[in-house]
C-alpha cells in the first residue's frame, strides 16, 4: 500500500477529464498538492494509506469552479448602485468612489472578501483584473486559492498609477515578485483597447512576451464599443487589436459580446480565449455573447461572474447554469450548451482558458488537488436518477447551489471543511466591509447631499463663479437693436446666432439650486449649422439683489462642457421635476461707453411666446462695479426705449407657468 | 398594551405595501392568522406584548414570495431527462412517464416534496396545475402553505380522467370539497387553447364563473404555438380565447412570450393576469416574454418556476433574480425591472396574479401572516450600504440565495424555524422520492434497452409484424418490366411511382435492429407531388432465411406513421450512425399464376448507381407458403431473364460501403 497524505470518498466522483469519467462510489487519493489517483472508492482505499481519510459520502466530489473573469475588490462596492446605465453606474458611481477609496488596503482587504465567499460556494481558481494586484496577490494567497491575476494598464491616472509607464514598472516588479509563487500566476491587464491607445496596447503586449505572462482585458462588450472602434480605426475590435499584434500574447479577454464570424476565426487561429460573463452581461444589457458558435469555432471559453458590482455575487453555480439557460434562448435551440458542457466551461476548459490546464480544471493524476465537495442530499436534488450518464451533470448545473458546497481543498490543502472557513477569519473581513460601507455612505451621502457636489463628482468641471448684471424685457419689434446699433456711444464687436435647446433639472428642496443643460446650435448667416455644443450650468439658489427697473444682480453659475448625453444627466441628478425652454438667440456683443454688454434678442418657441424678450447682461466682479453697471443698463434701456413695465423678473422656464402671450 | 400571539423583530422590514415602507429596526405583530401591526420595533414591542417574541435582528422580514406558475408533483421527474427539445423531452420523456406514474399518491408525494423545497427557499404560496389536484391540495393543506390549485382540463384523456367531462366533474367535486379552506384556492385549468377545444374551452370558462373559481391556463407559450392559431383560427391566441369568451373569468395566464400590442391591450381590458417564467422560457429556448412591455401596461404579472422538470428548482430567489437580468438584457435597458419591481413581482402584485392580494403577498396589518425572515449576514450581502433606500431591494434580489431563508410563517404558523421544517418530515419525502427515482429509472432502462420498446413508449405504432419473401438484382434496362407483363401468367392489378427518401437509424448493438423513417412522395403520370407521406419501420435484428438465387425470406418489421419530424426521431432514438438513401421507385403490384407480388424497379440517387434495382416481393404467412412463394419468385426471376449473378443480398443502405457502378 502506498502512502498518501488524503483521500477523500465521495457518493459520486466527476472528473471532468477528457473522457468525463463518473465513479459513483469514487475516491481521490492526494499527496502533498498533488492528485495522486482517482477511481472507484475500493480501488483507491486498498491501494493508498493515508494519514487523513475524508468519507464525503453523501456528496458529490469534483473539481473546483473556475471563475474566468473577476475584479475581486469590488466585493466592496455590491450593491452600492444598481439598477443603473453604464456610464451613470461607472461614471457616476463606480469611478468617483474607486478614485477616493481605493488603496493597497481597500484591494487587499476586498479581495479577501471575495475569496471568502468564492471559497464558500465552490470556486478554488480564478482570473483577475484590477489595481495594486500585488495586494490582491497576497490576498489570494493568504486564502489559499489558485489565481491569474492582471495588473491594470489605462491610458489615463489610475489608482495606483500617474501614468501607463508607471503602471508597466509595477507590473515588473509585480511579476517579480510573485512569479515563483505555486498559487500565483501574474499577469498584466490592458483594461480594454478604448481605454489605452495603440502605444500602451503594444507596450503591454511586449512585456507580456518578455515576461512570459498571460494578458487579460475586455473586447467588445458594448455595442457602442465596437461602433467607436469602425469609426476611428475602421475595423471591429478583433482586427484592430490583432493588427497590434497584441493577440501574439496569451490573451484571455472577457465579454465578446460583439464579435463576427471572421473575428471568431482571428481568435481561434491566435488562440485567444474567451471569459463568459452572462450574468453582467445581462444586467448591464450588454447583450448575448454567441456562445454556442464560439464553442463550435473551438475557441476556449471559461466562465466568469465579472466584478460583483455587476453581478452581484462570485457564485459560480448561478452563472454555469445561467450560462448554459442562456445559450438555449439565445440560439433558440434547448439542445444548446447542454449541462456536461458548461461544467466543462467552468472546470477543465475554464483553467484552459486561464492557461493552466496542465495543472487544475479536473481531477486527474498529476494535476494539483483542486478540488469541492457539494452535498447530494438537499430537497431540491430530489429525487435522484442514474439511467441517464447526463443526470448527474444537469444536477450540478441545473439545481446544486453555492451553498450546498461542503468541502473546499486547493493545492492539496482544505480551505473549508464542513462549511467552516480555515484560512480566512469571516468575522473581521466582515467588520472591514461594515466600516468600508459606513465610510462610503458617508462620503456618497455628503455629495448626494448637495446638486453640486454631485456634479463636482464626475468631474470635468471648471467652477467658474461669475456674477452677472441682468435685465429682460419683452419687445414686439426685432429691429429695436439695429436702432441702438447706431448710437455713437455703442460700438459692435460681435454678432452671433443661435439655437438653443435647454434642459433645467429642478429639485424639491430649492436650496438645491437647478442644473440647466443646453444645447447650442451656431446658425450661420446662410442659415447652416455648423458646431452644436452642450454645456452644463449649475445655478446655486442664492438670492439676487435687484436694481432698478428689475436689474438683477445674479451670481454664481458653474459651467462645464456636457460631454454625456442628457439622459446620462437625469439619470445621475434624478431631478423631481424638468422643464424645457426653446429659443432663437440673436446675441450683440457691444460697448457701450467702452463696457462690454451682451445684447440678446430671444424668440422664444418653447414655452410658446409671440414677439420676442430682449436681455441685456454684463459679467461684473465687485459691489461697485455692479452698482455702475446697473446704471449703464438702466440708460441702454432708454436708449431702446424700453419702459419700465416691460421689464419682468421671471425666467424663461418659469414663464410656462403663467400667460401666453399678452 | 394589547395582547397578541406572536411578535416577530428583524434587522430590517421589508412591508412591499404599496408605498414601499421599510422599517430599519421593525417588528411585526401576529395574532391568529393575521397581522395586527407593522412598524418600528420599539412602537411594535411598547404597544403589544406577545406569547411569544422571535428576536430576528440579523435578518430581514418580508412577505413570503408567491411563486405564480408551477406543476408541483413533477418534482418527481425533475432532472429525468435534460437539455432535450420540447417534443422529445414532452413526448419521448415526461408523456410516458406520467402515463405509468401519476396516481394520486404520485401527485400527493410530489407536491409535498415541492412544498418541502419551497418551504426552505421562501415561498409561501404557489399557483398550480396538474392531475389529481384534490390530493395535491391535501399535501399543500399538510404543508400548511396557501395556493391556488387548478384541475387539468385536456381534450384528450388524462392521468386521473378518460375524457374531458370527466375532469369537469372532478373539478366540481374538487372544488365543493376546498372551497371553504382557509389555505387552498380550488381553481379549473385548460391545459392550453391548443390542447383543448373550443367545446372544452367554454365549458371551462362557464364553470369557473358558475364556481367563482380563477381560471389557470398556459398561453402562447412558443412561436409554433402563435402560427398553429393563425392557422387554424385566422388570429393569434388571446383574440381567439377572447372571442370564446374564456378570458370573462379571472384567467391566471402562464408564459405569454408572443403577444402582439394588440393582445397585451386585450388582456389589459379583459383583466387577464400573467405568469412570467424566465427559466423554463430559457432552458425550453421558447423565446423570452415582454415583460416589461407588460409592466408598462399595467397588467399584472407574477413570477413563477414552472414546474421543477423544467428548471429545475424551485427557488423563486433564482427566479426573480432571472427576470430582472433578463428585462434588462431583452430591452437593452439596464434600468428595466429594477430590484423593487422585480421583488414586487415575487410578492405583492404576485398575489394579486393569482387574486389573493386582498389577504397576502405584503406585510400590512389585515393581511394573513404570510412571512419569512432571510439571514443578512451571509458574506455576498456585505457590505451592506444604507445610503440608496433601493439597497435592500437589490441585496434581496440580486444577492440573497434562497438558503440564507431561516424562518417561514404561513397564515400565523410557523413552517420552518430557525431552518428545520415543521410541517414536513424530510426524511420521509425523501425516501418517497428515491424510491420513485428507483423505479421510473428502471421503467426507462426497460425500455431504453431496446429499440423496439422505445417505438412502443412514444405510441402511434401498429404493431404490424410480416414476413416477406424478397429477391433482389441489378439490372441494366427498365424495359424489363413491360416485357414481363406480356407474359399470359401476369395480371396487372396497380401501377405506382414515388420519390423515396429514406434515413436509416443504425445502433452499432446490431441485435437493436434498425429504423427506417420514410418519406415517400407520389408522383403522378403527369409528374405532380400531389402527397409526401411518412412513415416508420421497425426492423428486427433476426437473421434472415436464404432460399435459392439470393431469395430470402424476411420477417418482423413494425411500421408507424410518422407523424413527427425526422429530428424529433433522431434525438429520441439517438441511433449511433445514420445512412439515407434516396430512390425513385416505380412500383407494379401484379398476380403471377394468381399469387399478388410487387415488382419494384428503383434507380438509386443516393448511394448513387447507375442502371435500376428489381425487387420482386411477396408477404407470406407460413413456412410451406414461403417455400411456394420461393419457387414463385424464381419463376419470374427467369421469365425477365435474370441470371443467378445478378442476385444480391445487400440491403440499399448497405451499398454505400461497396462498389459503386460495376
Amino acid at each position: 500500500m502506498e502512502h498518501v497524505d488524503k483521500i477523500v470518498t465521495a457518493g459520486v466522483v466527476i472528473t471532468m477529464n477528457k473522457t468525463y469519467d463518473v465513479f459513483s462510489g469514487g475516491a481521490v487519493a492526494i499527496h502533498d498538492s498533488a492528485i495522486v489517483a482517482v477511481g472507484p472508492r475500493d480501488t483507491i482505499l486498498s491501494a493508498y494509506q493515508a494519514d487523513e481519510v475524508l468519507h464525503a459520502d453523501s456528496e458529490i466530489l469534483m473539481p473546483g469552479l473556475v471563475n474566468a473573469h473577476t475584479h475581486l475588490p469590488m466585493t466592496l462596492l455590491r450593491g452600492l448602485a444598481d439598477d443603473l446605465r453604464l456610464d451613470v453606474w461607472l461614471m457616476g458611481y463606480m469611478m468617483p468612489v474607486e478614485r477616493e477609496f481605493v488603496s493597497p488596503e481597500f484591494c487587499y482587504q476586498g479581495a479577501l472578501l471575495a475569496c471568502a465567499e468564492m471559497i464558500r460556494s465552490g470556486t478554488t481558481c480564478m482570473a483577475d483584473m484590477y489595481y495594486y494586484e500585488s495586494d490582491i496577490a497576497r490576498a489570494v494567497a493568504t486564502a489559499g486559492m489558485r489565481g491569474v491575476l492582471g495588473q491594470t494598464i489605462l491610458k489615463f491616472p489610475a489608482p495606483d498609477a500617474q501614468s501607463y509607464e508607471e503602471s508597466l514598472a509595477y507590473t515588473r516588479e509585480f511579476v517579480q515578485q510573485w512569479k515563483a509563487h505555486p498559487l500565483i500566476t501574474p499577469a498584466i491587464a490592458p483594461h480594454a483597447p478604448y481605454t489605452n491607445t495603440e502605444e500602451t496596447l503594444k507596450a503591454c503586449a511586449a512585456l507580456a512576451l518578455e515576461l512570459d505572462i498571460p494578458l487579460l482585458t475586455h473586447f467588445s462588450e458594448t455595442r457602442l464599443e465596437v461602433e467607436e472602434s469602425r469609426r476611428d480605426h475602421d475595423m471591429p475590435v478583433i482586427p484592430w487589436v490583432n493588427g497590434l499584434g497584441l493577440l501574439n500574447a496569451r490573451v484571455l479577454a472577457a465579454h465578446c459580446v460583439h464579435v463576427d464570424a471572421g473575428e471568431m476565426r482571428v481568435m481561434r487561429r491566435q488562440g485567444t480565449h474567451v471569459a463568459h460573463n452572462p450574468t453582467s452581461n445581462l444586467k448591464l444589457a450588454s447583450g448575448i455573447a454567441p456562445v454556442q458558435e464560439m464553442l463550435d469555432r473551438n475557441i476556449v471559453i471559461g466562465i466568469g461572474t465579472d466584478g460583483p458590482a455587476s453581478n452581484n455575487d462570485l457564485d459560480m453555480f448561478e452563472e454555469l447554469r445561467l450560462a448554459a439557460f442562456l445559450a438555449k434562448g439565445a440560439t433558440g435551440d434547448p439542445t444548446a450548451l447542454p449541462a456536461r458542457q458548461a461544467l466543462e466551461m467552468a472546470t477543465r476548459m475554464g483553467a484552459e482558458a486561464l492557461f493552466l490546464d496542465d495543472i487544475t480544471g479536473s481531477l486527474e493524476a498529476g494535476k494539483r488537488a483542486d478540488l469541492i465537495t457539494v452535498a447530494h442530499n438537499p430537497l431540491h436534488n430530489f429525487p435522484r436518477f442514474e439511467r441517464d450518464p447526463n443526470a448527474v451533470y444537469s444536477q450540478i448545473v441545473y439545481a446544486s447551489k453555492g451553498a450546498d458546497v461542503v468541502n473546499v481543498m486547493v493545492d492539496g490543502r482544505w480551505l473549508m471543511r464542513d462549511r467552516q472557513l480555515l484560512t480566512i477569519d469571516e468575522a473581521a473581513i466582515r467588520a472591514v466591509a461594515e466600516d468600508y460601507a459606513r465610510r462610503i455612505d458617508a462620503f456618497l451621502i455628503a455629495r448626494e447631499g448637495n446638486v453640486l457636489s454631485k456634479l463636482v463628482a464626475i468631474g470635468g468641471l471648471e467652477q467658474e463663479e461669475s456674477f452677472e448684471i441682468q435685465v429682460k424685457a419683452r419687445v414686439d419689434n426685432d429691429e429695436i437693436v439695429k436702432a441702438l446699433l447706431q448710437n455713437h456711444d455703442v460700438q459692435l464687436v460681435k454678432h452671433t446666432h443661435y439655437r438653443q435647446y435647454d434642459t433645467y433639472f429642478l429639485f424639491k428642496d430649492a436650496e438645491q439650486g437647478r442644473v440647466r443643460y443646453r444645447e447650442d446650435e451656431t446658425v450661420t448667416a446662410t442659415g447652416d449649422v455648423p458646431a452644436v455644443r452642450s454645456r452644463l450650468t449649475y445655478t446655486m439658489p442664492t438670492k439676487e439683489r435687484e436694481f432698478r427697473q428689475a436689474i438683477l444682480l445674479s451670481r454664481s453659475q458653474f459651467i462645464a462642457p456636457a460631454d454625456r448625453p442628457l439622459r446620462f444627466y437625469r439619470e445621475y441628478f434624478q431631478p423631481d421635476s424638468e422643464r424645457i425652454v426653446e429659443k432663437e438667440r440673436r446675441r450683440w456683443h457691444i460697448l457701450y461707453k467702452g463696457v462690454l454688454f451682451y445684447i440678446n434678442l430671444d424668440a422664444l418657441q418653447q414655452p410658446a411666446y409671440e414677439g420676442y424678450f430682449l436681455e441685456i447682461k454684463s459679467r461684473t466682479w465687485s459691489k461697485r462695479d455692479a452698482e455702475y453697471k446697473s446704471q449703464l443698463t438702466s440708460e441702454i434701456l432708454d436708449l431702446l426705449g424700453i419702459a419700465i413695465d416691460q421689464t419682468l423678473h421671471t425666467e424663461y422656464l418659469d414663464l410656462s407657468s403663467q400667460e401666453g402671450s399678452k
